[in-house]
């Protein structure tokens, strides 16, 4: 295999990234700005790192503690290079092990939040599943699925700590009937549709450990213009 | 109580209605203009029909039967007058009775769809209840809740049929999970937002019982432009 490091710029971080495995997802960037921070936000998990993107976009948000979890030990590498050459071992510690193991590394209780772009595609018997391991494995449930993913963050959030995913919208429903039977009240969602006149194809959710009823949905962000190109809000979070 | 009766154009139809009771609401006219309509659908019920705008506008678009049931006795002479006035007294029935008796009037399974513009807010002990009664009922969750529609639906409806529910977004997740918890899979959803840059306020959402999962979420759409007029989308459904 033909290994291929190519660099992404993000504002002053340098995200190093390897085109055979996955290319640079907008949807990485998406979550980190989507997520509500504040100052009393000390700890936060990144549930299937990869190559690190969401812990280095949060470092430019806050100061909290940041963790990553990524299982693919050469696609950990590559997160680890990322966080060293943009000076962030301080701030952001990669592991690298089985998210279903993580529980055992912290104790319960721990995050004030917890994050996860994670894999989008069930795997069913006729799934097309990728030669490229590691892509598979970053884009399939092959060892986690969405609900293994749930609940791991149930246990490892504090109370009111929330929950914030990235996962495409055919999927929603599956998402809120989660987070519900995990104690886990869904309280923000923006749509992501990638132009004005089109189905929306990504979402983003927010949700609380414990939290009340009662949700609030973003204006509605668009990718594109009529014409192709990024609209300005896409074009804003870069820098 | 001064009564003054207002009228209504909806494109050859007139819709009375009673401006002391309720104002003309838009989301009358966005819920018939969400619906899954084809020619096999035979039998339609709106659940809360008031002065029978949802009807009224069905019928330009379908040559199925269609049933209303409205509760409030003046509320109900009214839906006669307009179903009267437009001469369409062979293609929609209104009833005068509680939704919760509705389903002895008819056979378990005999709706293609159901479709409801329900009372919006949930009655706690410092609910501000309006003076005017039949304004009060319409609103407020005071003699139906949404739940009591859901599983009237559920019952009333054929496997494979649809119910459409226009409703306030911040009660989005509590009607997934009523839909969910009573065989109704959530297939499509519309939002609506005042403008661009606002959040969403209205949601449509059509679930079909016994349903496979798998959601559409519809391109958004807004009400007004940024100056306050209605937009092109807004003014085509009444022309």
């Amino acid at each position: 295999m033909e290994v291929s490091n190519d660099l992404l710029n993000y504002k002053n971080i340098k995200i190093f990234q390897n085109s055979n495995w996955f290319k640079f997802s907008l949807d990485s960037v998406l979550l980190p700005n989507f997520i509500t921070l504040n100052k009393n936000v000390k700890k936060i998990l990144d549930l299937g790192t990869g190559n690190a993107p969401i812990p280095l976009i949060l470092s430019t948000k806050t100061n909290a503690m940041i963790y990553g979890v990524e299982i693919q030990k050469e696609v950990y590498d590559l997160a680890i290079k990322n966080v060293d050459y943009n000076n962030l071992e301080k701030q952001i510690k990669i592991i690298n092990d089985d998210i279903k193991n993580i529980d055992k590394e912290f104790n319960n209780e721990t995050f004030d939040i917890i994050l996860s772009n994670p894999p989008y595609f069930k795997v069913e018997e006729n799934s097309f599943l990728n030669d490229n391991k590691i892509k598979t494995i970053a884009r399939h449930e092959i060892l986690i699925n969405i609900e293994q993913i749930i609940k791991i963050a149930k246990k490892l959030l504090k109370n009111g700590g929330s929950l914030a995913l990235v996962h495409r919208s055919d999927r929603l429903i599956e998402i809120i009937e989660l987070m519900l039977k995990n104690n886990i009240e869904p309280k923000k969602i923006r749509f992501i549709y990638p132009k004005v006149d089109k189905e929306c194809n990504i979402i983003l959710i927010e949700g609380v450990k414990d939290g009340k009823s009662g949700i609030k949905i973003m204006p509605p962000l668009f990718v594109h213009n009529d014409d192709g190109t990024y609209t300005e809000e896409i074009k804003s979070m870069f820098q």
